[in-house]
């Protein structure tokens, strides 16, 4: 078979599990994941032998090191990917919960019931952990998956998925549930985003680039964000030492992830106060500072901003300041150049708190807290499968609870309409 | 300006006003449209007169009369559209209210709040009173709306729309809340379906070669359904008096509808009771019955079905019949053949019932009862701008709560990640 033929058959068997795996017993799905978990201690050797692979392959293309790193299935990333399955196992099954349930005047009990989506294409890029994280979440939602890694991870996914093919087969689950697309080829990701008749959603996780091509090529619904441009607010009044303890964070503790801050705005009467020591702390750590006229008539070291500033995602040790007039003009900023994922507000003015959680429209706004709690297990939902910047389905971190549904279930007593 | 460039300062005025309209109380939301209720009585004969144009329009292209029906303001459907506007008015707001707030270990609340999805745009065809209903709709929920109406009604559209801005006009709510494209080029639908920075989600609603029109040409996700070919299966033991009252009422009621059954399925030991009687019924009504071998065994008089009669969408006085072994054999008529629309079991037994709620993957599954209950109203969600049949975001009827989504509010006091 050549590879569109290959893809879609793999669709239509995910659709055919996917009748399946909705109605599975928790029982059965948690002593899967727990399956997995246990193969892959047994069979550690084996798997890295199969990573070893990959990661050869890549030095030999002279990738860089921290692609390197991130492709390779090291001790410490198995042990990990093993915690991962555990903690998947012991969060509660969203199927088949009542959400609500209502009489209607006629008698009819009407009531909302979690279903799983169906079948999910899941696409990513080199980590081949994420192979077996998003399998287990798709897998314990009810969902079949359809996975499409990284070129240079397909020795390592394709080991990892007999092994989850393993333990589907040992409990009797349909194989069908976690499948791997064998082919690199990237026709192999359009024939799986033309696949609208068989496949509900696509998730694709990696940089701005892969999730464009996914989006812009997809026939089927795409949960994503392209970035996290995430702003913090320093108020007039606000606790100086919370402001900077919480933009250090922000910024600081993991500068390379879609919730570390990206811009500082601070009120002008807050700013001459804040700015100096948070700065200096900022410099010790190594982070570049680009600042408005304001902000550096105030610290000089501070680098001119470009308008290209506003608005970026550096990943990285840089942030853009700011100093406004006053909260309208903060939530003005945010609203122009904000990417709808993260905002956060330090203050003490309630009537401010209250006016920045309702107006500023991201996915996760906070008040007095680091933007780095948007993460689907910091904010309660366990683990997550990533962040949505659209609004349709689910806005923000997607956990198990975001990869179902509801269809209505109707208990009747012979109503008719009339 | 040309219809793009109009287009898409309609979607930027569009986003503006959407940000505003998400913190509208509801007090001025309410005003508004009981405002346009008030005038579309005082300005009835002026509006009635605009629709006239689009009448005398259609009749000159030699329109079927039906179609003429649905384009015709009546003094009935004007009626009509001021009760709906009165019912949208007293629905409760759905913007706003916290759906659960719970507290982390770090002592960060964390709640969920629904807010509007942002600019909806919303394509349909011939009936003008949709204008008005799909507007309140969205303009309830905090929504700004792009309508494109069909070609035939846009004289009524555009005075409709007019009358609508100055209802916001006088409560001094952004007039792109509502916006009407005054075009009746495709070339400005297209236009619209590519403004996917701007635009949050597509409504289509009309027949199934506009819903497949726009599936096809959106970068803009859909909320859609192609068809209803709702399933009513009579188990063994079922009380067949109900059976036929809730048969008949399925098909007849209104057969042009999308929540009107179109194949019966009947158990055996049920069919030699039950389909002589529940046929003659149908035949006294003027419905055209297609059945299996064995339902022509039993009854004669029904015309063999063809291959092609199964998964139909008749939307007509036709009914498809097919005799099953047993709930089994239903289930997988149903997950074959079904739009994953409705689906209703006939039954007396408690376990079959269950499975079949359990099982079928339907937006609207019911034991005893018509499939016309798949209604935003009928099911308790008040007035509903659509059907669902995507899993995605909202399976079903939509109504005001469907029109938002929900982003994470997260009240601190200090906390950073560590």
């Amino acid at each position: 078979m050549n590879i569109p033929d290959v893809v879609r058959q793999m669709a239509r068997d995910a659709k055919d599990a996917a009748r399946k795996l909705s109605t599975l017993s928790r029982a059965v799905k948690d002593q899967v994941i727990l399956q997995v978990a246990e193969l892959l201690k047994e069979r550690q050797a084996h798997l890295q032998a199969e990573n070893a692979r990959d990661v050869e392959a890549a030095r030999q293309q002279s990738y860089p090191a921290a692609f390197i790193d991130r492709l390779t299935l090291s001790d410490k990333v198995m042990a990990a990917m093993v915690q991962g399955l555990k903690e998947v196992a012991a969060l509660p099954d969203p199927v088949g919960a009542v959400t609500s349930m209502w009489v209607r005047p006629n008698g009819l009990l009407v009531g909302r019931q979690r279903i799983p989506l169906g079948v999910i294409g899941f696409i990513y890029e080199s980590r081949p952990n994420v192979t077996v994280d998003a399998a287990a979440l798709c897998f314990k939602s009810g969902n079949a998956v359809i996975l499409k890694g990284g070129k240079e991870a397909l020795h390592s996914n394709l080991a990892l998925t007999a092994l989850m093919q393993e333990a589907l087969a040992a409990a009797q689950a349909p194989g069908a549930a976690i499948q791997v697309i064998p082919s690199v080829a990237r026709e192999a990701t359009l024939e799986l985003l033309k696949q609208d008749e068989l496949v509900d959603i696509i998730i694709p996780r990696g940089g701005e680039g892969l999730i464009r091509f996914v989006a812009e090529h997809s026939r089927i619904p795409v949960l994503k964000h392209y970035k996290g441009v995430c702003h913090i607010f320093v108020d007039e009044g606000a606790d100086l030492g919370m402001a900077e303890t919480v933009c250090f964070n922000a910024k600081v503790q993991r500068p390379g992830v879609c919730n570390a801050m990206e811009t500082l705005l601070v009120h002008e009467a807050a700013a001459r106060e804040f700015l100096p020591r948070m700065n200096r702390r900022f410099r010790a750590a190594g982070v570049e500072l680009r600042g408005c006229p304001q902000t550096r008539e105030i610290d000089p070291q501070v680098k001119p901003a470009t308008d290209a500033d506003w608005g970026f995602e550096f990943l990285d040790l840089i942030l853009a300041v700011k100093v406004v007039p006053d909260l309208t003009a903060a939530l003005e900023h945010i609203a122009r150049y904000s990417s709808n994922h993260t905002e956060a507000i330090i203050t003490r003015d309630y009537g401010r708190a209250q006016r920045f959680l309702h107006e500023v429209d991201s996915s996760v706004v906070l008040v007095n807290a680091s933007t780095r709690f948007n993460d689907g297990g910091e904010l309660g939902l366990g683990a997550e499968i990533g962040i949505n910047t659209s609004k349709l389905h689910a806005f923000g971190p997607m956990g198990l609870e975001e990869l179902t549904t509801t269809k209505f279930i109707v208990y009747g007593s012979g109503q008719v309409r009339t």
